[in-house]
C-alpha cells in the first residue's frame, strides 16, 4: 500500500473471485450518486483551495481523530480548536508528522483503507505514509492543492459526482446552495432538511431556534399550528433549493401519535420552559410522527438515524465541542418505538422512511422485516462505524434474506471527508459485488440477476429512493 | 434457474466443496422428518386436489405476500380475502401473473430458493419464472394438479415424509387426523397441541376457549383445579391422536412459579375478567410453567415461540386478520425470563423443552449456554425469518462450540407451504453440510465423526427430540 | 485426531492458507504470556505430581461438566463433591471412561480442540479418545503423571510460560506466591487483585469479609475513609508480591460516582447492614469507580468481567456449589453503565481498563467504538464462551475496524486446566494468523505489517496491555 490490489475485497475463492471482478467492472465506472452525507457547501460555492494536508485529511475528520487520540495524542496535539481559546498546535506539517508516525494505528480499519485509496487515486502517492515518507508526501499534497485542478469544482468532477447532497440546519439560509444552482457550473449540489434542532426540546438553544424559525418563516412559532406551518414552509424553501430529502437524528427511535389537541396542550407546556424530560421525550417523538407527515404531503424522503450517545465524554465536549469522536451506539428498539409512525403513514407507498442503525443486532431481527413488509420503509446502508467492508458484509447477509435487495437504497457515503468519496463508493461496490459473486457461486443467484443487482446497488437505487 | 446448481450452498473452496458433497450424497435422500409445521391436515384427509398454482404458491405464503407488499402490491391484487367481504381479485392466473412480474424481488431471499426448487423438483419446471414465462409455468402446474400424482397423498409419499406434524388448537376436535389414521393410507400425520388461546388471557375469545374447553373435556373450567384438569385431559386427547409435543407462543418468554394457593387466586381474578395487564402477564407466564409440569408427567415433548409482535400494523389486522407477513420480531429475554421454569423442571431427564428464538443475538449469549447444561432444554433450529442459508449458517456459528451438535434437534419446516417442504429440507441438509465440511477442512472435526453427525442433524435427532 | 491437522484453523483457500501458516510458523514458538487465569498457585509452590487423569481433565473443568450434565450424566458420577457430603464416585477412572464413552458430545467445541490438543501435545496419545481406548489413555496419562517430567514447574517451562497470573481474593495471604518467588526455580507466577468478595455487598460473608480486610490491613473497615485505606494497602501487598493487575466481576457494568460524602454516608448505611437492593448496587457501582481511581494513583491495570448471571439453577448451587457450569450470560449495556467511571478516569493515560463481555453484540456497537477512543480503556479478548475459533473470529471482524488492533491486549487463556494452556493460546495464535491472512488476501493489509501485527497479537499486547 498505496499501491492497491486490484482485487481487493473480493472473495478468496478464485472462481468467485473472477465473478466480482466482472461484475465490478461492469459498474465500477459509473457516476457517484452521494445523497446523504456532509460536506461544506461553500467549497462548492466559492471553490477556495483545501488549505493543506492535514486540513484536507486530518482535522476535520472524527474517524482519525478517535483513534490517535484513543492512543495517546492529545487533541490539541491535531490542531483542534479550545473553546477556551487556549493554545492548540497550528503546523500543519507538524500535525501531518504526528498522523504520519502513527498511521499503523489504523491497520485492519476502513480508514486506512479509504486514505490509501485518495493518496493513490487522488493525488498519486505510490509509496506507503509513515513517519520516513510523511515530509515527502505532505509536499506532493500540498503542492496538488495549489493546482487548479485539486479545487472543490474539478475534484467534484474528476470523482463522476452525479448529485451530492449536503446536511442541513433548518435555520440554514442555503445561501451557499442558491449560489451553486445559480453559477456556471453544472454540478448538483443539494441541502437536506435537518431539523432536529427546532424539534428536539434538549437541543442547545432550542428556544432560541423556535423563535428564529419564526423569524424567517414569518410564522408564529409560540402556536402549535403556527410551528407546524414554519416546518412546512421550510420544508418547502429546502425543496426550492433542490432538497430532496430530510434528516432526523434523536438518541432513540420513539415515536407518539397524540391526537391533535394533546399534541397542542404538549407544546404549549414545551415551549413556556420547565417541561419534563418524559414531556420533552414525548415532543421529540411526536415530532417524528408530524415529520413523516409532512413528508406524506410534500414528498421530501424522511430519514432517520438514531442510536448514538453523543458526547460520551464530558471533559472532550466541554473542552473542545462536538464531533471529536466520542459518539457511542447503545443498544436500540425499533419494533415498538416505530410502531406509532408506522401505523400512522407506513402502508403509504407515497411516503418514504430510511432508517439507518448503530445496533447491527437490529438488521436481522426488527428493520429487515419491517422494511420487507412496510411499503413506506427502506433500509439504509450499513452506517457510520458499520461504513467498512465487514460492516457492508454483516449487513447484506443479516438484511437480504428478509428484506430483499428492493427495500434498501444503495450506497451513502456519509463524510465530510471530502476526497474519501471515490474511495468509499469503491469499497461499497466491491463489498456488493463480492456478495453477490458468492450467491451466484453458491446457487443462489443467476449471473444475469447479479449484474442487474449489482447496477442497481451501485446507481439506481439511491436515485430512486432518494427521488433523485 | 430453475436450473438448480446440484453444488449449491455448498463451500466456495474446492475441497471443501467436495467434502460437502460427499457428506450430502450420503444423507440427501433420508426421509423427511417434520416435527412441526402448519400443513392442514384437512389436505391429507380428504386427499382433494389443489386448487391452482396462486393457491398453492401464493395466498397462503405469508414469505411471499410480505415482500409483494412491501413493494406496492396491494394484497387485495393477491385474493387476500378482506374482512369487511369487499372485493379482492378472484382470477388466480391475474395472481400468478402479478407475482411472476415481481417475482425478481425475491433474488437472495429464501423464499426464491424454495419456489425454484418446487418449480423444479415438483413440477418439472425447468425455465425462469417471470412476466414472459407466467402463463405457460400456470398452465402447465395447473395441468399437474388435476392429476392424481399431485393430490396431498401422493405428494407426501413422493416426498419420502415419515412423518408430519400439524399445529392445532386446543378446542380442535382432530377429526382430520382421526380419519387419516382409520384410512388405508399409511402416511403418518400427527397433532401438536397448541393452546395459547386458552392459557393467554389477551387471545381473543379467551373466556369463551375457556367455556369451550370445558365442554369438551367435562372438566369445570372456571376452577384453577377444573381448568388445569381440562388441559391434561385434552392433552391426553391430542396424545391418543399421536400428538408428541405441545407448541407455546407468546411475545416473551417469561415463565413464573407461584405456589399452588396463589396460582388459584390468580386464576379467579383472570376468570372474573377485568384483571390489570399485570396479572394477565403473570397468568400467561405461570401456565407456561404449568404445562412444563404437565409435559412432566404425560411426556409430551414442549416447544417455546416466543418475540414476535404480532400484527405490527393495526390497518392491516382490521382489513384483513392475521398471519399476513406483519409479525415482527424483537428484542428478548431467556436468562431471567425462563429462570422459574428451568429451576423447577430443567434438571429433569424426562422433560423435554425445545426453545426457538427471532433474537439471534440470543443463540450464543443464552440459548447455548442453556442448553449446554440443563438436561431438560434443547435449541430448536433457526425459526422463520433464519430459516435461510445465511440464518441456518449464522446458527451453527454461534451455537455448536457452545451447546454441540447433541443438544440441538434437527431441522423444522413450520410451513404450511407443503411443496416447499423437500426444498426446505433440502436446504438445511445443505447448509449443515457445508457447516462440517468446513470443520473438517479446518482441522475441527474428523471426517469420519461428519458423516455421523450430518445423519443426526437430518434424520435421527429430529426423531429422538420429538419422541418420534 | 488426536491426529492434529498441521493447518487447522487457517482459511479454506490455498492461497490465503499459505499466507496463515507463514504467519504462524513465525510466532508459533513464542513463549505464552498467561496475564489472566486460574490455575492455582499451590501447584507450582509445592510442585506435587498431578493426581491422575480424571482430576487434571475431567473434574475442575466446568465445560466438560456442563456438557456432560446437559446430556444426562449425573454429576455425582463425575466425581463432583456434593456440599451434604453424601457419596459421589470416586474412581477416577470410572469417571474417565464416562467422560471418554460421552467424548463424541463435544465434536465441533473448543473443549475438543484444547482436549485433543493437550492428548497429543503433552501426553503423546495419538489414538482418539473413547470407549474403547479410556483404559489404554488413562493408564499412559496415569503413568505420565509420576514421571517428574510432568509435575506442575516442568510442564511450566515445558510449555514456556513466560509469566502466569492467577486470580486471587483480596485476604489471600498469598503464601504460595511468596514461596515460589523465595524458591529457586525462576518460573514467574504472579497475582491478581480480585476484591469482589469485599466490595459487593450481596457476595456471600460480606460483613466477615469486611472485618478480616481491616485485620490483615490494620485499617478500621468500619468506616468508609478505613476501608478504602485497607483496600489501598492490600492492593499494595499485591502489587509487592508481583501483581500488575486487578479483576472484578459483578452481573452488570455499572459504575457511579458519587461525592465523597454521599460515598460515605452509603458505605454507613451498606456497614449497618440492612440496606435496600438499590443501595447495595449503587455501592458496588460507587466501588467500581474507587478501584479505578486506586488504578490511577498505584498502576494496576484494572480488568473488568461483567454480564454472567452466577448459579443460575438453585438446586445445582445447593447440592454442588459455584462453579459447576450454570452460569449464564445475559445483554448488558456498557455505554450507559461506564459513562460515571470513563467521565471520571477514562481520559487519564495511565489508567488502564481492559474490558470483557458475553454478550457479542456489545463488540461492535459499544466496546469497539469505546475502546476507540478513551486512552484508558482497551478491549480484552474474546471470553469464556467466545473462547473459541469462531468466537475469535468473530471478535475481530467486529471489533478491528472500529478499534484496530492496538487497543486490545492480545490472549488470555482464563483457564484453571492447566494442561489446555498451550492448546488454547496456538487456538489464538492460528485465529488471529487466519483472520490477518484473510486481510493480506483482500487488499487490507499488506504482508509486511501482517507479520508485525501478528508477532503483537501472540506475544507483545499482552506484555504491555498487562505492563509485564
Amino acid at each position: 500500500m498505496p499501491e492497491l490490489d486490484s482485487d481487493r475485497l473480493f472473495p478468496l475463492d478464485k472462481a468467485a473471485r473472477m465473478l466480482a471482478r466482472d461484475l465490478y467492472e461492469g459498474i465500477s465506472d459509473l457516476p457517484i450518486v452521494s445523497p446523504h452525507g456532509h460536506t461544506d457547501p461553500a467549497w462548492f460555492a466559492v471553490n477556495n483551495p483545501f488549505a493543506d494536508p492535514a486540513q484536507l485529511f486530518v482535522i476535520p475528520d472524527h474517524y482519525m481523530l478517535r483513534m490517535l487520540y484513543s492512543q495517546g495524542v492529545p487533541l490539541e496535539h491535531l490542531g483542534i480548536a479550545r473553546t477556551d481559546g487556549a493554545m492548540v498546535e497550528t503546523d500543519s506539517r507538524a500535525i501531518w508528522r504526528r498522523f504520519a508516525a502513527h498511521y499503523y494505528l489504523f491497520r485492519g480499519t476502513p480508514s486506512r483503507l479509504w486514505m490509501d485509496h485518495a493518496l493513490a487515486g487522488v493525488f498519486g502517492v505510490t509509496e506507503p505514509l509513515n513517519a520516513d515518507t510523511a515530509d515527502a508526501i505532505y509536499d506532493h499534497i500540498d503542492a496538488c492543492l495549489s493546482d487548479p485542478a485539486y479545487r472543490p469544482r474539478a475534484l467534484f468532477d474528476r470523482f463522476k459526482i452525479e448529485v451530492l447532497a449536503t446536511t442541513d440546519a433548518a435555520l440554514d439560509p442555503l445561501e451557499h446552495h442558491q449560489s451553486i444552482a445559480q453559477s456556471d457550473w453544472a454540478g448538483r449540489v443539494i441541502p437536506t432538511y435537518r431539523p432536529d434542532a427546532t424539534t428536539d426540546p434538549i437541543a442547545p438553544g432550542f428556544a432560541a431556534n423556535i423563535a428564529a424559525l419564526g423569524k424567517v418563516t414569518g410564522h408564529d412559532t409560540q402556536t402549535w399550528h403556527g410551528y407546524l406551518a414554519a416546518h412546512r414552509a421550510r420544508r418547502l424553501f429546502f425543496k426550492a433549493r433542490g432538497a430532496t430529502a430530510t434528516d432526523h437524528g434523536y438518541a432513540d427511535a420513539v415515536a407518539a401519535d397524540l391526537d391533535p389537541a394533546n399534541a397542542a396542550t404538549l407544546f404549549d407546556k414545551i415551549i413556556a420552559g420547565g417541561a419534563s424530560q418524559d414531556d420533552q421525550a414525548l415532543f421529540r417523538a411526536q415530532m417524528l410522527t408530524e415529520m413523516a407527515g409532512m413528508s406524506v404531503e410534500d414528498g421530501l424522503v424522511m430519514q432517520l438515524h438514531p442510536g448514538s450517545h453523543r458526547n460520551h465524554a464530558a471533559e472532550i465536549f466541554n473542552t473542545f465541542g462536538p464531533d471529536k469522536g466520542f459518539d457511542i451506539p447503545k443498544a436500540i428498539d425499533y419494533t415498538t418505538a416505530l410502531k406509532p409512525l408506522l401505523n400512522k403513514h407506513g402502508l403509504n407507498p407515497n411516503f418514504s422512511l430510511i432508517v439507518f442503525t448503530l445496533d447491527e443486532a437490529t438488521y436481522a431481527r426488527e428493520l429487515a422485516p419491517l422494511a420487507g413488509v412496510y411499503p413506506a420503509l427502506k433500509l439504509g446502508p450499513a452506517w457510520w462505524f458499520f461504513d467498512s467492508p465487514e460492516g457492508m458484509r454483516r449487513y447484506r447477509e443479516a438484511t437480504t434474506e428478509t428484506a430483499g435487495f428492493y427495500n434498501t437504497v444503495g450506497f451513502n457515503d456519509d463524510t465530510r471527508a471530502f476526497c474519501s468519496i471515490p474511495a468509499r463508493h469503491d469499497v461499497a461496490r466491491r463489498v456488493d459485488c463480492a456478495y453477490l459473486a458468492t450467491l451466484v457461486a453458491t446457487g443462489r443467484l443467476s449471473r444475469v440477476d447479479a449484474t442487474e443487482v449489482a447496477h442497481d446497488l451501485a446507481y439506481r437505487l439511491a436515485k430512486q429512493a432518494y427521488r433523485l
